[in-house]
């Protein structure tokens, strides 16, 4: 079965599964196994990622490999789903119990923010390498790569959007640059701390998300604003 | 000779070379390889530059490169100080006319800007790629990579400096904070041009450098200021 890039790969097994003992241990040995090659590949590159790479770094016959995946092409797919469960899991979830629209804005940066301070993966942020790895090779795993960031830039996008009609962000803010701008401080972030061994990249990303967030924020003249929750960030020079 | 990737490698030839023919063809040799090695690894990555595959790429036997850089690695820093040569030549260069400061910051995102719309390197910014293939890979060649991007983003923030001392910018301003943001904007401008095939971002990025810049101006009380050069980005949002 190719599992798609769009389907979490984290699932409750089904009652059918659940009788069924092999496709059980089958299901636990393939998750398993992602979660080496979600490491391996980060640090490695998704190209990098073969059947045979894997199966000697986790010290298993190719076959055993070969048997879970079928293919380089199915195993890399699997692996980017499985990269991008983590990112839902880590950055999304604990997101939603904010409310739509600007709090959720700042929930979401203050995980991705967490997150690529982490060492979820050991190579840094899976889905920025993978995005400029993949960029000059076309093919199914391009295009999934490409639609899990779209998935990703949509969910930034449908937040200013909700905010910006909820009149917590000024009317004339444009949705999708907006969203463009404060990805592109996670990006740089990751690439910061990965290349340069320099955490404070994410402290910058982070004030300037805040920042970006403040900056934008619909006047309500009559309305008593918290000076507290509007006080530009001390220092940043960017409020 | 192992070229350093801090020497330019468009250099005038000296007058010894210029009477010894060998040394004068070699170099044009060398020159002309590296302006596909470029391409090369702006597609495929730096890792997959290899003698053979460079050999098979231009047509030619694997011993007339190598008897060119004698080893991988030696081809693979070679090919990373052509490339910076690229960037300073596209993007430095043109901006060295702007009097330092705001005005050389503005010049430099322009270059930026119209060189990540450009097809300079088939596969997108080489720097931008090369960081992120390398950033889990520690040598020399990870090193060189980091050294050219801390040079990149030195000459931001020295710019930057310079603005504030002239009080074209903020005093409050942080120098390495603000060349973070506007790196960023450049990095993920070539990300959703390369991965989404989408030249907006190219764009959005050029707006918000523009914002950045003017959001930051020193106030200077008494003076009579240019509504002309002061005024935001129309529907940016941003200012």
């Amino acid at each position: 079965m190719r599992r798609s890039p769009n389907t979490p790969l984290v699932e409750e097994p089904s009652q059918l599964e659940l009788r069924d003992g092999r496709r059980a241990r089958g299901r636990r040995s393939r998750t398993a196994v992602l979660e080496r090659s979600v490491q391996m590949a980060s640090r490695d590159g998704l190209e990098g990622l073969t059947i045979g790479a894997l199966a000697a770094d986790i010290g298993v016959h190719k076959s055993s490999v070969h048997a879970l995946f079928g293919s380089k092409e199915e195993l890399q797919l699997a692996t980017l789903a499985a990269a991008r469960a983590i990112l839902i899991d880590q950055v999304i979830v604990p997101a939603l119990s904010s409310d739509e629209g600007i709090r959720r804005l700042e929930a979401v940066g203050d995980a991705w923010f967490d997150y690529l301070a982490s060492d979820v993966f050991s190579g840094g942020c899976f889905l920025c390498a993978a995005s400029t790895e993949m960029d000059g090779r076309p093919g199914p795993l391009r295009d999934a790569v490409a639609s899990v960031m779209r998935e990703w830039i949509a969910v930034l996008g449908a937040n200013i959007e909700a905010a910006i009609a909820a009149d917590e962000l000024r009317a004339d803010v444009d949705p999708a640059a907006m969203a463009f701008r404060l990805n592109a401080l996670g990006m740089a972030a990751n690439w910061q701390r990965q290349l340069l061994n320099d955490l404070t990249g994410i402290e910058y990303a982070r004030s300037a998300w805040r920042a970006e967030l403040q900056g934008l924020r619909a006047r309500r003249p009559g309305r008593r604003r918290s000076r507290r929750a509007l006080r530009p960030q001390e220092g940043d020079g960017t409020s």
